[in-house]
């Protein structure tokens, strides 16, 4: 390793995703060390800065700020993404955002301007499914072009640990995200109008929470996106896709888990939530960024006008939640 | 077996599925026999009669009025089902009516009537994938409750041997039709509003047939539906369901077939027709009827009333590929 | 059906297997007939006589000389087979032999030299997986030769329902007898030595009974065979296959059932018995003896000499319990 | 990381294997760090050293003895691995020694004499598969005794890049070593009789080599496990085990691949070789090790006295290969 480790700052690293991102520079990253953590709750921040042996920042600022700090992860609540970003932004400092990349439209556009004033690519925004080893297969399959143009895809995202208080918009911009950004790579064009349609409920919904819904979304080309977004799904976490091409379809695997006959049955395991699913995933999308950063590749991962876009993908679904309707995603 | 056996007489016997009748009372049903058949194309009818030790009739009409015919089967051209059904209705003769019963909604309506004067239940039409097995063994495990209440289903229809000069509308009539009764079938109630949404065109559709299409339906407790149908699948014959329960979800399984390891790939063969897929189910629905007809069992087949409320949905699909907006089904 | 229907007398018509073949017959099998039965057991005999409307003989010698029965299925009581077999080859009457052919060599070559002296191929056996539907497809796939030669099978032959008396000898006539013999059409070549091995016993083996087993075989050519036999499978039934070639395998599929996914878990339901796993073979084997007998095919159904075969396979197996040493198959 | 990183030094570090160790050490496994690098081949000992910030040292001996260096990977030609285990045993420096311990019984005795002599547990042994994800959901649902007690394994490993002057007894030191581990561990018990039986060889294999080969071994409890061992399998590399209980079965996955429609076919690909299947377990071999010297962990690694277990049932074995018979594994 020649070149020097970069130093890294973790905004919000005593909360799930934040100790995630943490560990995985801390131990698995090469080219990079946890220097320093802040989060709001400071005996979090210190437990995680003990365990891999960092530094405790006082403030956002001071992390961002700090000479001793090269690059930054976000990873804080949803409400102060945009904010963070922009300031890592105007201080130069590269920054790894999780998604999404703001909560209103509006501010993500602040965080895209930002870096275009800035005149460099310094961000990188957290959609790591474009580094889970099965989708990267199943786009080089596709791109193969063997199996002839993609026609429509069929998603399904079910979620069992989901916070129970969440509304039907946030299954949108907590779930079906991912959908909106995978579907987005995968094919190579954007997304451009889209519809929601309920079914029946489920038992489990709590409060006014219309969930599962049926999400639709129509590519530039035409392809056609149907996903079934479950944030109550009581028998276990699952992601599935098929892309349905004019010569064949290509599907996710399932992961594998040993297969036990017992008492007149067959039957695998099924994870209770994604804690194992996206490991790989969540390790490669931050190798992905160091290295990047370090001149080791020059693909960047996805940026700021990947999180603008899905945004703007996410308000016209919620729009179309309320209307019923088909509603075109702004240009 | 003490019961006298059934004389039944194929209508259209020379057909494709009009010869898989007449093999399946030939040689498959217990309780039947072959007594006459009919055809358009004398040559086609005179080869059937031979192959099975049947009559050859003159007429539509002289096989439905010969006192030698206890029951009649239907298997000729869509546009005639309705009308050769009325006659039978009103000759008093069991009719088994091969789907659609009719193509326009008036026509299905007119065989209701008839059969409602008749004061009794004497037509069963042919839904035979109520008697596929996978799909009983289906809604065994939806009716236990076990899995909780249904949410939404996902189906596919794939064939590749469809007539290439079917229309859009067609492949609704003559593909979606199944799902259509199959999913009312399972769900045990009604659909009462739909949609259908266009993804870009295959290259192997011709014409000014839009293939593939996402049909959307939603029952009287709120299911929904979506079918993915494809009249064009270059790669083969696929029939998947997929039903999404409140504790769980049940999918149809795809036929088994040798697991062949060969070089870098591990595969199975796809069927590339429907031809072997539904065998058993085409012989039990025509087992069931001969069994009904001879008081065997209580439970009718699919009726003449199931067969209008598809044509009542096919009619709704049809209008709403043209306004691209959901559509009643008329109550 | 230009040929006359034959009239078939089955012999042990009472007992599980009888039963399956009278109701096989009487409503399956094409240009045949259920004439009469006989059983030991008159009171399951005059039962199944009135089911499918046959009539009760008095012994099964009068069944045989019965000018009203032009072909008779044994399926007594083991120790009877070959006796029978051998009347029925003396009266000149085509003749349906459950397997196995007889109890001990001496007797099974009694019926093989039965037949030379008749000078016709009078005997069918009742290896019925030779007309399984996915053996047949598993062959046809070998005898490709896309996958170049044949170098291992591994078989597992698992069965729950097995009588609890049943000794460990049993379990090679009773279970392991089917893969000697599907062993032997699937290669298309005889097998000359053999070996038993035994593990620990499971603690749901009875008396002395030791089970499993594992059963090694090898052919002619030196494909070589091993087969876990056990006949206290718990968990429930399953065949299991796979053909070892130079350039690839092949399996043997399991039956598909619906796929559920409940809580935590994806899985599909594995059968009590083979009663559902075999039904078109046991109906197709039938099936082909008519054919056969009334010149519809020149292909013969696995005879007298397959059931000698197995025989000579399965004593060499039962002297290889005991000595624990490869065994050579008399030649 | 409160802990000082250890520094690694790694014997043999140009070879595959040698590659493979030296890049987790430096950029997967925590709490550790490639400080030197040795190879007879000093081009590829550079290049290794180059790309991962190491030095490289001028000879084993000097690498074992040099007071930078905490701790040893051996991962030399099979022929040295005993010899420089004991010289760093009785450095007192914690080794990490590639499978096979020694190519000679009496050598792999000398290593163990060695540790006893040293009076601490110095040596781990690279048999990963206890490291791999699958194995140890394996062995913990055979260990939960939900299936009871364990009668039969059926293994099957095949490889298709073996080196082609491979000869039939290096198919068992290299091959199947791994099933014999593995089954130790799974098991918790030692084999102590072993058979082997060849079928027709392959037309891939070359020269004398006898391959595949079937490997019988028996546990001490009765457990008896076959193992098709194939090092010329034409097709890919697969690596499949079932654990046979008394209440029902266990088997290790298959990788997941994405499923391929296409023409007429549904398929997953197969690996080439074993480079992708054992990631994660070459990766957590060395992260456990680690952990251990650095006292995270009191449960050891696979260590000297497994090593030794396995020369012992590998000599076994290729005795059995001549003998034709049941081999006792010496005590």
């Amino acid at each position: 390793m020649s070149k020097k480790e970069l130093a890294i700052g973790v905004l919000g690293a005593g909360g799930n995703i934040g100790h995630t991102h943490s560990q995985n520079i801390a131990t698995y990253v090469d080219g990079a060390r946890l220097a320093a953590v802040y989060d709001l709750n400071t005996e979090r921040a210190e437990e995680v800065a003990k365990t891999y042996g960092a530094k405790v920042m006082a403030s956002a600022e001071e992390l961002i700020a700090s000479p001793e700090i090269d690059a930054v992860v976000i990873a804080s609540w949803d409400g102060t993404h945009a904010d963070l970003a922009v300031k890592c932004i105007q201080a130069g400092k590269p920054v790894f955002c999780e998604k999404p990349l703001a909560t209103t439209l509006e501010d993500a556009k602040k965080v895209v301007e930002a870096e275009k004033a800035s005149g460099k690519r310094l961000l990188q925004i957290g959609f790591m499914r474009r580094f889970d080893p099965d989708y990267i297969k199943m786009k080089k399959i596709l791109d193969s072009g063997e199996l002839g143009a993609p026609l429509m895809a069929h998603c399904i995202s079910r979620t069992r640990s989901h916070p129970k208080n969440h509304t039907t918009e946030q299954h949108i911009t907590n779930i079906a995200i991912h959908e909106i950004d995978i579907c987005r790579w995968l094919l190579g064009e954007n997304l451009n109008e889209v519809a929601v349609r309920f079914p029946r409920a489920t038992c489990f919904a709590e409060g006014t929470c219309q969930d599962p819904q049926l999400v639709l979304m129509q590519s530039d080309s035409g392809v056609l996106i149907d996903v079934e977004v479950s944030g109550n799904s009581y028998y276990g976490y699952e992601i599935l896709c098929e892309l349905v091409c004019e010569k064949g379809t290509i599907r996710l695997p399932v992961a594998a888990e040993p297969i036990v006959r017992s008492y007149l049955q067959c039957g695998q395991a099924i994870p209770e939530d994604w804690t194992n699913r996206f490991v790989v995933a969540y390790q490669e999308e931050l190798q992905h960024w160091v290295d990047y950063l370090q001149g080791k590749t020059d693909v960047p991962g996805p940026g700021a006008e990947d999180g603008y876009e899905a945004c703007k993908i996410s308000d016209a679904l919620i729009k179309a939640q309320t209307t019923g309707q088909w509603e075109k995603v702004e240009a």
